[in-house]
């Protein structure tokens, strides 16, 4: 057994519909489920996120963290993973070509494939002016298409992404393609679609899902400090 | 001495000027020549990068990829670099705290950071409908804009991202920060145009970047299989 200090993981409240299932925290509930390391969990909301003291801990302003007594506190899903997987040993190849090389499908989830899927949401929900996310989208379905067709190409008949066994390839990798869902894109391609769903059948992923749907139900947009939900307007 | 097999960097034989400088296998000669490290270069052109071959070992078609004598070869520049200072301890802080936030930053650099600058990029350079470029820049501006400025407070008056040393969080967070150089957003943010001078004041940076422009120097858009400038179109 590895030794760890009691551990907390800070999500959202609460999140607009289109969002829920998306929000990068349960990514690190996936892992933390994965090895089998018992979490807490601290929900913020929408000023805490603005506040000095929490942008000492996340530059960014964003979830997840990963506060741990006894050790700082960890910001951004790919660092946070990572940092699990290696401590553990868990979640990465025994091989140790295998395991460089999934450490670098991390950041190929993180750089090659969710920015451009993340384009194509932002053209579907998050550009306010309608006549420019209208014209933008093309553009932004061209490069999400084109980097699943890729995926799709290096996962070929596969179960998993490296090796033998799931990894942390293929956690941030699944989870990553969730992030344009509402486009339906990745059913083009059944490989990965049939992948993906082994990456989600697993307990850990329906866990940590359940989990944080299941705090999303007992909140609404008051409780991250919005007037009614965003998405309404 | 940490062992190591014969390097092989692989980058491009050209790019348009607009992209010199950027282009991302920089960031592994970087690392290599921090670490003191040798290695050779392979230039490859555009035809080379859509081959079966070539894509077994880069699943989306790109540089850089490092090869080594002995061991799988990677890709992803975040993912090399990582493997480098993991097996040198190199450009990682000793404390653990440290070393993990520094790992932490290179996700946030290419998750947090990059993507966002990207858009801008493609903005500016890429979308190829100029009038859709222009309804969008606006909104790229704005999240690019957010970005460095949040990254400008986290960086405060300090000399380095993590700890009172360059590191890994530094080498990839200045690389990432020149991804829309054209734009000249980051001269808003003093601390961070200080900061980044600070890095690129490293005798391996200037090395890797002045090679790189050598071999775009010995080469035009021919070699890289194009008619022409692409941009000159
Ligand atoms: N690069 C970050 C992205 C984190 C992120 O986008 N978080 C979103 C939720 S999924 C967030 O906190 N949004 C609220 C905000 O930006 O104000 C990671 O992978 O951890
Ligand atoms: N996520 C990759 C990005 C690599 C990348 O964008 N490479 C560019 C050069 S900077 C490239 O190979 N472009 C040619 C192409 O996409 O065909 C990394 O960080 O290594």
């Amino acid at each position: 057994m590895v030794e760890h200090g009691a551990l907390t993981v800070i999500g959202l409240k609460w999140v607009p519909s289109f969002a829920q299932g998306q929000v990068r925290d349960h990514r690190v509930r996936w892992a933390l489920r994965e090895v089998g390391w018992e979490y807490e969990v601290e929900l913020i909301d929408g000023a805490h996120m603005t506040t000095p003291t929490y942008r000492a801990e996340h530059p960014f302003g964003q979830v997840p963290l990963l506060r741990e007594d006894g050790r700082v506190t960890l910001f951004e899903s790919g660092g946070i993973v990572l940092d699990i997987a290696e401590r553990t040993g868990r979640m990465l190849p025994s091989d140790k070509n295998q395991r460089a090389l999934a450490k670098c499908w991390t950041y190929a989830a993180l750089n090659s494939v969710e920015p451009f899927l993340l384009e194509l949401f932002f053209a579907d929900m998050m550009i306010e002016d309608k006549e420019v996310a209208r014209g933008y989208r093309p553009h932004a379905e061209k490069f999400a298409r084109d980097r699943l067709d890729k995926l799709s190409v290096a996962l070929g008949d596969r179960d998993w992404l490296v090796g033998d066994e799931f990894s942390i390839a293929d956690l941030m990798t699944a989870s990553v393609s969730k992030v344009s869902e509402n486009s339906g894109l990745i059913n083009d391609f059944p490989n990965l679609a049939a992948w993906r769903e082994r990456c989600f059948a697993r307990p850990a992923f329906r866990d940590s899902i359940a989990e944080q749907l299941a705090e999303y139900e007992r909140h609404g947009p008051a409780d991250m400090g919005w007037d009614q939900d965003p998405t309404k307007n």
